[in-house]
């Protein structure tokens, strides 16, 4: 077919999601999936939210409904500069951005800073919104070695710095997507005084640092290096997804060119949204509605990790995580767990292959589960199907071994 | 001062808006501002979304609130689909984006089309945030020589074809922001003709088209060339810009793209936003409702048609929209815009100087009303003010005048 229609360069290297395709697969009702990366419904706040849509539209319901601020509405950028101060980071609310979501931050970051062939690192494996976040803007993927609490630091001071130069370190160090590991106090001094001394800056992405289960996690890494770091936090696992409701704080001297970037991608975040968003937590809600979140996933947690314990083949490798939403599963030698996965399907349970979040070279040995959106009946269930299902792929791999 | 960040390339390009360091200045209180192109808030349905919104989180709290497609919510791509066809467009829902305002779709079409250096076409003079949202990527902005119709079809013909080749041509037939002007159906029929013929596909954006005074504008250039055009659509001025609700329409072969830059840009644009809107506009509310805003801002367009023949001195030049929000006027030889903004804010008016609304060669000699934010007898009062300034204006240039 000839079209009128000349794509752009960077057009090209967007390609189809994998896990958006997986998903659809996994769409099948009666699924008992774990595959889906979505806080449990279970966990919004419906009553609080009504309250507040109905309080917003009675006491300022033409400023809500009006075009609005690109920077955000106020009082929530000084509510976020006040919640972000919790996490040892010390910034004026000027330095607030409200975004639609903080998968918009990372589009406005890779805007701003990504260039067609600069190296930008990521976390072996990685949140995969965000390599699609970066790709239009043509980075040059640079994967650091990491281990069970992160990456390592030598992996960042071996980072190219000639021109154009690493653009930035993309790093989740609260529980991250998909493998559920956080970094612990030394490991962030560790590659905080790296990156410093690489002089290569910091992109830290924190969805999921309020769902700690035993004890909070250690100070946030744009703590240690105020001036070398962005920052990304999230309404979306502690409220509602369903609002799109993220935030961005930058340093003062990138400030202004991320804000130009809101501005010419959707002029501003829906004021009614933050409006409301600000007016359920105005009060200390969270305070009192995130630890219920936390007893839910905690006992989804243990429960998904007895039931692992019990069902999955000797040979399979996991650690329990401490927050979030994720296990990180690596099978044993000789399966492939995207290989699997339609055969998953047809026994009734669903996972994430882990290969869709790898920058390069993929372990096709691992798999994401989510254990917050199944009860943990269900989770038992589900953990012990993906259990016989790899016995009896291990028993068909031990016959075709030569 | 140092700095560790390295800024893409297309970031020097994004500069200070100058409309947005402008409308800082006319937020001064008791302005008299004619500079806004907001929609009047007396228009806002306040009461249906009220309704709405308690009746999205009684029965669909859970899928309101969680994770939703990056196409948009199916009942809402239906009614849009429905919408089109109105203005002659036979799309399939399959075919209809939502998008985060329709200034997203500005932002996507960019990230898709345009390269660096690569020709886009847009009118003389054009909407100020579709040059910002297509700057970040680099294209060579191609001024199309326009008259009180629109662009003129030998402009177009004219265009380079020449690899890399013009991407579009950026066209808003109704009511255009910033000068009011709609393209007649012959004018269209040309436009389209010619782009066929030099085969630069149409991006064309409608904001204002249900904003009609006496009769409606004639059908979307994108019923006339299906294949080779996007179409733009927003709720924004006809039911509430704080809930940034936009759609784009997209020939098949393009669809795919912009869904991934979409999902890759937020995500989705919220969920409970989109359920909303479609809970007020499912049985037929706007039919009811845009009338009302009609009446209201044609009215308004009277008063500031007789204000501008009473106070505006010989000279001054503009014509009466037939839609929309503005007014355009163009000052006599001598005096410029921008340069008297700073008099016309001491003397409590303010407006929008017409050179930010070009690509190139801005005419200093214009600038834009907007009529529908004031009451009529504010809008005879700001006008007899500008009248006055302008007068004085022009004693002080004939005094100094050689």
């Amino acid at each position: 077919m000839t079209t009128v229609w000349t794509q752009a360069r960077r057009a090209a290297r967007m390609n189809p999601s994998i896990i958006r395709e997986i998903l659809k697969v996994t769409e099948k009702p009666g699924l008992l999936s774990m595959a889906g990366g979505l806080p449990s419904a279970d966990t919004f706040p419906v009553d609080a939210l009504k309250a507040a849509c109905d309080r917003v539209l009675t006491n300022n319901p033409r400023e809500s409904l009006q075009y609005a601020a690109s920077e955000g509405f106020g009082p929530l950028r000084e509510w976020v500069a006040a919640r972000v101060a919790t996490l040892g980071m010390a910034v004026s609310p000027d330095q607030v951005l409200i975004t639609s979501g903080s998968q918009q931050g990372l589009d406005l970051v890779g805007k701003i800073l990504c260039d067609a062939g600069a190296p930008v690192a990521v976390e072996t494996p990685t949140y995969l919104g965000a390599l699609q976040a970066f790709t239009p803007f043509e980075p040059l993927f640079a994967s650091l070695a990491s281990d069970d609490e992160g990456p390592r630091p030598e992996a960042i001071r071996a980072l190219p710095h000639d021109a154009p130069g690493t653009r930035f370190s993309y790093l989740l160090p609260n529980y991250q997507n998909p493998t559920g590991r956080v970094m612990s106090a030394q490991r962030r001094a560790a590659v905080v005084e790296a990156s410093r001394q690489a002089g290569v800056p910091l992109l830290e992405d924190n969805p999921y640092g309020d769902l700690w289960f035993d004890e909070p996690p250690p100070a946030a890494l744009s703590s240690l290096w105020p001036e070398g770091s962005l920052y990304l936090g999230s309404f979306s696992k502690v409220l509602t997804p369903g609002f799109r409701l993220g935030y961005l704080v930058a340093p003062p001297a990138l400030y202004p060119k991320l804000l130009q970037a809101k501005q010419a991608a959707d002029l501003h975040t829906p004021g009614f949204n933050q409006r409301v968003v600000y007016e359920v937590i105005r009060d200390g809600f969270l305070d009192r509605h995130v630890p219920t979140i936390r007893a839910l996933y905690k006992a989804n947690r243990d429960a998904m990790a007895a039931a692992l314990r019990e069902h999955l083949p000797a040979g399979c490798e996991w650690r329990s995580p401490l927050g979030g939403m994720f296990f990180w599963v690596r099978l044993p030698a000789g399966l492939d767990a995207m290989a699997l996965l339609p055969r998953a399907v047809d026994a009734g349970i669903a996972y994430v292959p882990g290969a869709a979040f790898y920058a390069q070279q993929p372990d096709a040995r691992t798999l994401r589960l989510s254990f917050v959106t199944l009860t943990p009946d269900l989770i038992r269930e589900g953990v012990a199907t993906l259990g016989r299902l790899l016995r009896e792929a291990l028993e068909t791999a031990d016959e075709h071994a030569p």
